[in-house]
C-alpha cells in the first residue's frame, strides 16, 4: 500500500526550485495552454451508421470577427493556418490571444478558430470560469443573449467583449443522412455513452444539422477529462 | 445573435493591465486553487434511502504521514483544522502546500486533508495532471502501485515522492443499511445519475464500506465541472 519514498531536499535544491519556477512565471509559461485534441472513431459498416463516430474535445478558443482581429494584431491582419480541423474549411489558427477575467486573472494562449465570424465569442470551461471568476452561461455557439465578457488582449491591442464568453453545450454535428439514421431532427437531443475506465453517458447533446457537416461530437474539456476520452474502449449515440 | 460590443483600450491601459497581471503573478495568485465544495442532498424519506444522497466534489488534495509533513511544515508539526469534512474525524487543514511538476509547472495552495494518515498522497484533476505534465494513474485511495511522484515544497523544506499522485476513482462512501438499501457489496460498482442542464450518469462508481461512514459520493472537479454540479436538479444512484 505504501509505496512513496520520500527524500530530503537540501535548502539550495528548493531555492532553485522556487527561483526557476518564478522565472518561468514571469515569462509567462505558467498557465496551461490545455489544446489537447482528444479524437476516437467507431468505424461506420453495413447496415450500420453512415459516417463512423467521432468525438472531439473542444480546448478553449476564440472565434473572431474581422473588425475585432484587427484590433488584436493589426490593421489588415489576417487569420492565417495552423491546422485543418475535422469539418471542412474549419482551422485552427496561428492566432493566440490572452484572456483577462475580472479579477485580473489571465489565460494565455487561447487560440482563434477560424474562418472569420460574424460574432466574436470565447468558448471556455468551467475549470476556467471557476479560475478567472466568470459565471459561465451554457450556450449553443452564436446565442450571446446575457451572456458576460471580459478583456482580450493581442499582440497589437485589446478588446472588451460585453459579452459573448461561454461554455459551450455539448452537441453532435449531423448532416441529412445522420439525422435519418439516428432518428433525430435539428435541434433534439440525444444521449453519448462513453466505455471506458472512467465511463459515463451524457444527456442532453445537441443535434446540429447543416448539409455539409460529416458526423462530429463536440465535448469541452471538463467533459473530456471526466470521461478520459483518450482511454474509451466504446462510444455510443444512443436515443 | 451578436450581443457583443467592443471597445479598444489604449496603450497605457493595457500596459497596467499587464503589469497588473506579472505582478500578481510575482506574488503567486495566479494558480487555481478550485476548492469549490459542492455539495446537494436529496432527502431520506419513508420507505427511502436509510441515508440522504450526498455528493461531494473532492478538489485537489494532499494526505500526508507525520513524518513527512514535518519535513514541510518543521519538526513538531501539526495539522490544524480548517474546517470539518462530512465524515465524522475528516477535516480540511489550514496546511497547504505547492505541487511541483516533471516541467517545472507547478500547483500552489493544495491543501493537506487531515487526520495524518500512514501514507502520503497527492490527488489531482486529469486537468491538473495535463497541466503538470504528470500522467495520473486512476486509483482507489491508499493503492499506489505504479503511480508517478512529484516534488512537494512547504515552507520548512521539500519533498520528493517516487509515487503517491493519482486521480481518485469516483466512489460512495456506504455503511452497512446504505449497502443493504442499495443492494450493493463493499468493491461492486453503482451508476450515479445526475439530472439539470449538463446531466450525465457515472459509470463505475466504486463502494468503499465502512462501518462509520455515512452515505457520501465522491467526484472529482472535472467531473463536478463536466455535470455542473451546483445546477443538479436531482440525483440518483442506480445499479
Amino acid at each position: 500500500m505504501v509505496a512513496q519514498g520520500s527524500t530530503t531536499l537540501d535548502r539550495s535544491e528548493v531555492e532553485r526550485l522556487v527561483r526557476d519556477v518564478l522565472r518561468q512565471k514571469l515569462r509567462g509559461q505558467i498557465n496551461p495552454p490545455l489544446q489537447r485534441e482528444q479524437h476516437a472513431t467507431a468505424t461506420a459498416g453495413k447496415g450500420g451508421p453512415p459516417h463512423p463516430l467521432v468525438v472531439n474535445v473542444s480546448a478553449r478558443h476564440m472565434h473572431v470577427t474581422q473588425e475585432n482581429l484587427e484590433i488584436l494584431f493589426g490593421k489588415g491582419a489576417k487569420l492565417t493556418k495552423l491546422k485543418d480541423l475535422y469539418q471542412d474549411g474549419e482551422f485552427a489558427s496561428e492566432q493566440l490571444v490572452t484572456v483577462v477575467g475580472p479579477r485580473q486573472r489571465i489565460v494565455p494562449n487561447v487560440r482563434i478558430l477560424g474562418p472569420i465570424r460574424n460574432y466574436t465569442q470565447i468558448e471556455l470551461s468551467y475549470t476556467d470560469g471557476i479560475y478567472l471568476g466568470i459565471d459561465l452561461p451554457l450556450r449553443i455557439s452564436g446565442n450571446h443573449e446575457n451572456t458576460p465578457g471580459c478583456t482580450v488582449l493581442g499582440p497589437s491591442g485589446a478588446i472588451h467583449l460585453s459579452s459573448g464568453i461561454i461554455r459551450a453545450q455539448r452537441h453532435v454535428h449531423m448532416s441529412t443522412e445522420d439525422m435519418a439514421y439516428y432518428g433525430v431532427k435539428d435541434g433534439d437531443e440525444i444521449k453519448l455513452r462513453i466505455d471506458g475506465p472512467s465511463g459515463l453517458t451524457f444527456d442532453h447533446v445537441k443535434v446540429r444539422y447543416h448539409p455539409k457537416v460529416i458526423l462530429e461530437v463536440h465535448i469541452d474539456t471538463d467533459e473530456g477529462n471526466a470521461c478520459d476520452l483518450e482511454s474509451a474502449t466504446n462510444m455510443e449515440l444512443i436515443k
